[in-house]
């Protein structure tokens, strides 16, 4: 099974932004964790982070031409304007599972391409990718059950 | 660790109501299902259904005169108009996770209760209460270990 | 033919409450004046008044697990918010014509269940019952015939 | 007693309209129905089609010269701007039922003429009509009582 | 002179919930020092805590029935979507006084009964309820005198 | 100088259409009226009355092709969707004046058309006729003269 | 007949400001103007100018205790938001005549206070203050015939 | 191929109508050139000119009874609140092509029948009309090819 | 303990402005009955009536030098665009308790000034000032205890 | 005569996505069948594909300095939210023709940048391409004539 | 070179009023600063406080008849309704520098008059008067220069 | 002291776009200009055009790396939706100045990065840059002294 996390614009600076709210975990340390997660699941999973919202959805039409099965993303700063995203995942029709480390229904910031979303995880911190990593092998392997 | 899951307005329907979006899983056998993995996680979960927002308000407040640790709740038909059960969230402080069958943000569906939770699922189908139990063990023992 | 009326809240006070808009009948008046209709038309009919919303909705999943035919309610004080009660509806899809005694369109009152009703009536006082049992008849033997 | 029925912009399509909705019945089958149901009551029924606002208005002050009773009308395409015929309503003060066969209310149709109504009857097709004669003719003689 | 009080939902957790806002007296402690108040005044006073809406409706109806004389009431958690029991209150007529602890206009918190009050009290803390007490006798008082 | 008085929908109700609002005389002697009115000033006046928005669009491109002077409009039951009517002024830009015999702002009423008026008279009743015909006869002459 | 006029914010500047609007004649010329036609109609005017919504409250309730018959206003700089002054004309009841150089209607100019005005007069230039005289005699000669 | 053009409100004063927008271009050229290129086309075009939002309605169900293929409209003074219209449209199901002289999105005016077109032409002038019945033409094929 | 007390725009009117709402008593009569009062509580009361609301943020900055203890306020004709005065409020933090003769919240009347009360009094009539008096010294002596 | 035609954001997944909207003809056949067109018309068409909004006003940067004549664009993915490329389009003052392959209107789909377009042409599938092109080089041509 | 600086409501209270956004710089401070700032660049500088909008506007225009040659406001507590302030500044057609000490865009405070404004400098303290001073004479030479 | 200018989307088309809103000095000029200035200053400035939003971040986390002292910003066309620049400004804490050629109050554009700016300059042409580049020092020195 081949995952792809895609992290949005402004994830690079993980750990250093607004450390009250998402922690001091960096970037790096985030990655090393889900990586080890992946494997202990058997999954392979890719990473890749980008503050250009016309980036990430080159990054998706490539991985969906690759053959992918499944996709994670905290659309982080798309989470405002991103309707080229949110087209984009309407178009790939990929299982796709959102996570956001704070809860955004609390903060009253909406996520334009959560729409398109299987299921949401959010509020849990890092725990909201271990749980979204959870989540997304469930609906790839419900989807292939059908 | 003594935790409670409030199932609110419908859910007794479950099963029967809108079956392509909720499956055919009945309340029962959702019940039996929850206290299994509850078994499993090695937590005493306890599972109250009803229609009326005041008694979800009720319940939950003799449960933390009780020494409860943490509550799972899905609000159903509460979500719409759940004012009065948002502010008793905001006042009893226990931890808090959302959980819900199908992706309410696809469908447009508000949630306010969802503002005082720690974390949120959605979308996973019977699963959500399965990730959401998960992620309540975790939130109740960081709380611990603060 | 089995039928339900839902009497929803503040409807205990008919005859009382601003005799100018709902006239002199009382609640009991009104159900005698109902059940000799029904008989009439040679159908079973059972009153339930309540002022708790969610109490409404038990009595709903109650009457559809004992076979009921179709249900007419007036959701009085639950049509402003009643977005629960209009979830049950949708569930479980019985045949439903909702009444009025006044015209809530030109008094600016906007009815949440009414949009899962087969038919409504409104405006004509007491006689919106009367219409309406008549209406809600017609629906269920269409639905037979169909 | 001397009735005037108006049938409002693309009435006159009906049973070929979006059938799904109306229904198949044509407008000269329902014409003839509803003087059979009025000579059934013993009153005086006139029909009239019209795609135009105007002249809607121009035949109602000419009902109104003539001495007419009361008045139904199923504003259809003027729901949604008919401001002028509202205020001609307002101006005859003719006993007025409204008439819709689809529930206006579920479908997000406003209806401007609606506050100027006794009484209105949605959402039972060609049934609408039947009922509406009925409470038209409750209207006119609660009138003549008073 | 007969006067109920009644504590909507979320007010049995006074005293512990948000005491920065609400402070630390409890729901006993505060009814004690309001049944002093009565006294002191020579007037009946009954208190009745309740979490769900539809009860406080069917309280007020049975005391317009027993004969009270005056409403008091913090709608607290009925605020946001209490419009039944803004029509229960519309249709007793009782004199009304409503309360709140905390200035409700600077945190933002509509009341929905609060249109149905002959005056309001808030942001008085404890106080509010001794000066509502006040309030409330003046009004009966004045309208005997009518 | 030949002028041209249309009047909207349901002028032709005047004096029988809200007294209270609109006096009690009719558009038959109004018409009188206006026409002495109009001999004393010496000038040609044109009174043309329609419930029919698209007929005056239709009447007014006729007088333009005709080398009228100027426009004088009680829009009427056009006030509310004349943007046909609004285009068409736009369009002929005839000297035009504006009439209403009450005070439609405290009334709350909007007029399209009279973002092209060049003057309006609103409140006066039956005076506002007179005083609209001196208005308009003013900005021709204005216009004459520049 | 004692009438007053009050010129609010900016017509100081009258005949310097954006003469393209409001023309190149100065606030003494308009005096001298509208003196001499009051004096044609036998009339007494006091003319009144302010730059503070205040001070015009003041000057009406002084005029009121002195017996004035009614009142000429362009609210100019107080049409936005003169909200105290409309309660002022709400509260002294007395005939009152709204008058704007512009048409304000056209221009996209609220008038808060013209809701309490009996008639209103715009967009005639200089013009309007003349007729806004002749309105308001008849107004007032139309309350005292009553 | 039997084809429709309805020509709305004001179309009739195209030439003199704001010039400066929508050119110097008269009806009747208008017309010769667009039967010119019908001819050219080898299709029949019918054209139709009128200010009644209602004879568009009675004349596009009577092109439907003869067995039109297809229709072109520019609905000008219709686009604002043509309600009615876009219920005809919807009703007749005919392949149907919108079009407008000036672009519409620039000069920020709605059209409420564009909702029913299979495609939309605006901003091309004169050209708009003659890609329009380009555009028509493939559309038309295009359903008989199905 | 020195107090002051501002009465807003429309004040001096008291007793003579909409009598169905205020009343009969007179800003003169209200005074004495206020100024005897304070001196039953023991207490100094400055009055201060104006309808310029930058005169009255003058006159509560000259109260704040001049040591004063707390303020009462009917914002009165400074309701609706009293924001300088609000701002000035959140400027001197003075004790403030507001006080309005009738029920703004039934009448739809916003107060920008109560942002900053500590507690507000409504709809008691004559009776809202006296129990004001009342709250104010109560919330100076709470302050004084802290 | 050289022309460009940008296809925006999610363009490149042409024939894959959402085919019962947008059809099969991929995007490699779409340009095939556009050179071949353009070669029909005598002139050079140049096409560029972006998922980046700031990448697709980069190239119209360069087109306008290398003297291209006009432009085509399927904003795409860039309608909801292109205020910066719109800004672009503004500041080159190229002639501008914009195409969509569905009935945008219908859809509910705002587009930013189409308030600079010269002309519009939306829902023709392929089509719309087909008479988008011809539209540019009429517009282009109608430029150079000026 | 005769410049006017005008301080709006509530800056009287400067170095009290939130010295947590406006620092504990005294109005009579400021003033020293500014006026030597004023001579060191050769400048004559008027300094005015009020808390009156309508004084503001008063002393504008005075200062306007008098020949001044530039503006410098800080409308403070007029940022929120200061349309008579606008409509002034529109009027006397002076160079005009609009000076904040905080971000107001950043605390989501509006300024109407702000939109008269050649330049604005807002949220660096005192440091914005003295950029303010700076920049007003840049645009007033500038203007000397055209 | 380093600081780094950024010139948002549609910036590198200065002195052609647009030419009466933002002359004709082109961004080379400028850029000459401002360097010039720095090295008066003795600061250290790096420009940096973008067309593209996310290059324009990732660009600033790259300075943060590398000890930039300030940041000073023109958004130009990510005015309108940069919450992701918005968020990334959050992000870094550093000093930062906003800078607009033009008044974008008066033009009506919003800037959703500047909530976060410490200053802005708006609407004084090229001295917008030299102005900011001034209160951007200022703001530097001043944390630094803190």
């Amino acid at each position: 099974m081949k995952l792809l996390l895609i992290q949005g614009a402004n994830m690079e600076w993980l750990g250093r932004r607004q450390p009250e709210v998402y922690g001091t975990t960096t970037a790096a340390e985030l990655d090393a964790l889900l990586l080890a997660e992946a494997r202990r699941h058997g999954v392979d999973l890719d990473i890749y982070y980008t503050n250009v919202e016309g980036e990430a959805i080159t990054r998706i039409y490539q991985a969906a031409r690759d053959g992918i099965d499944g996709l994670m993303m905290n659309p982080a700063g798309f989470n405002y304007a991103g309707y080229a995203l949110r087209d984009c995942l309407r178009g790939v029709e990929l299982p796709y599972v959102e996570v956001h480390m704070s809860n955004i229904e609390r903060r009253g910031i909406p996520s334009i391409p959560s729409s398109e979303a299987d299921g949401m995880i959010t509020g849990m911190g890092i725990d909201s990718y271990l749980l979204g990593l959870d989540a997304l092998i469930r609906v790839v392997k419900k989807k292939r059950a059908d």
